[in-house]
């Protein structure tokens, strides 16, 4: 079952050179998905009343262009499918031309709110919003084992980067990401495909690693809490 | 001439209370005040035209309840007055009921944007929105002279932080003053009220020095590079 939304891009969502951010534009794509759920009462609220919530473990995200800020946006989203242990959902940007800029694919899981475990998906959510059941575990590209980076940038998480869960908001690892490449190659690069791999939640208190491996036409990116995984991921870029 | 917009709260503008925060209030109210002034081509785009942009120098800010996350809220913004310096605009967030929630009062000057130095507002621009001259200057109320700090914190300025600008979007200063207080303060209070007056544009690469000192309900901030202010506050607290 596809929703949309229309959108404009506010400034405040954009960077220095006038495009929506990669963190942003996930924070839109899981408000639009949000709003879906909510509809049928699938969203945060609805399956907290059954001690559960979703959790994102993969992203995959091909850009063809970044929206610009003031663009006008059709966003869209679809739960695809779900089998035992996962869901699979498409979220996409649209121009007014039709042009498709962004297409994301994210594979979520169900957690027990208590216990802070994984549990099998219950059926009755996935279904709500038309994702169909279908055994097959997609594959999501590997990312490679991590190497030596060339360099480590620690961020101290601060009290704005805790969302509701009283966790990070996963968006944030983007920017930590993006943001040891630095202003110069940053000013002169553009996101092409990112694959992001979420292993463990970022509690407030705490200061992170950022650590990034240039190689090609990508970079290798590890998010790590003494030394423990949070987040991996490799992003694609071209010169702009 | 009044303007307002309508929206609701996305999530990713809240806090981990379930409310909007106290910069991202301040980028809802820019926007609006930026689509009315875009509208008769007086903002930034329109503006640039003449070689000028409009800067913030002082906000005063009252907080009846900050808007909570997925709530509808009508905006509105009114360029009041201007003299030969500065021109004044009041913005507001209403909750469906029409209960004022928050007022938000801006002084603004205008820059010469090659020479980076401020000019005479150029009436036109003034008009343009329906403010009318008033020779008389507006008085804020006055922060106290910085006392001695009861602690202070550097913030790098990272690369999501600036702006079409090229410099920090002033509303993270807001984000950098309310951190230090630290998430058993915050959750603990709420914002009632707030001046922030705005000194020096902060650029890419720095490290600022959130420094902070309380007494009795209120906070005293400033904002400095290198020991030269960026913007000093007083925010004033009711306890939850």
């Amino acid at each position: 079952m596809k929703y949309t939304e229309e959108l404009t891009v506010p400034f405040f969502l954009g960077t220095q050179t006038g495009t929506l951010s990669l963190a942003n534009m996930a924070n839109i794509m899981l408000l639009v998905s949000e709003h879906q759920l909510d509809k049928v009462d699938a969203g945060i609220a609805g399956l907290a009343k059954h001690g559960a919530g979703w959790v994102i473990t993969q992203y995959h995200i091909d850009v063809t262009r970044m929206p610009k800020i003031d663009e006008h946006l059709i966003a869209g989203t679809e739960a695809t499918s779900y089998n035992k242990l996962m869901t699979y959902r498409e979220y996409w940007l649209e121009d007014d031309a039709g042009q498709r800029l962004v297409t994301m694919r994210g594979a979520w899981v169900m957690m027990d709110l208590e216990k802070r475990k994984i549990i099998p998906i219950i059926p009755e959510f996935a279904e709500k919003v038309g994702a169909s059941f279908d055994s097959k575990v997609e594959r999501f590209p590997r990312l490679p084992k991590q190497g030596d980076f060339d360099l480590t940038v620690p961020y101290r998480v601060r009290y704005f980067d805790i969302d509701g869960n009283g966790h990070v908001n996963n968006a944030h690892y983007m920017e930590w990401m993006e943001d040891v490449l630095g202003e110069q190659f940053l000013l002169t690069h553009r996101l092409v495909e990112a694959d992001i791999k979420y292993a463990r939640e970022v509690a407030y208190g705490t200061t992170v690693d950022s650590a990034v491996r240039s190689e090609g036409d990508a970079s290798y990116h590890l998010i790590a809490t003494d030394g423990v995984a949070n987040a991996e991921a490799k992003l694609r870029w071209a010169a702009k």
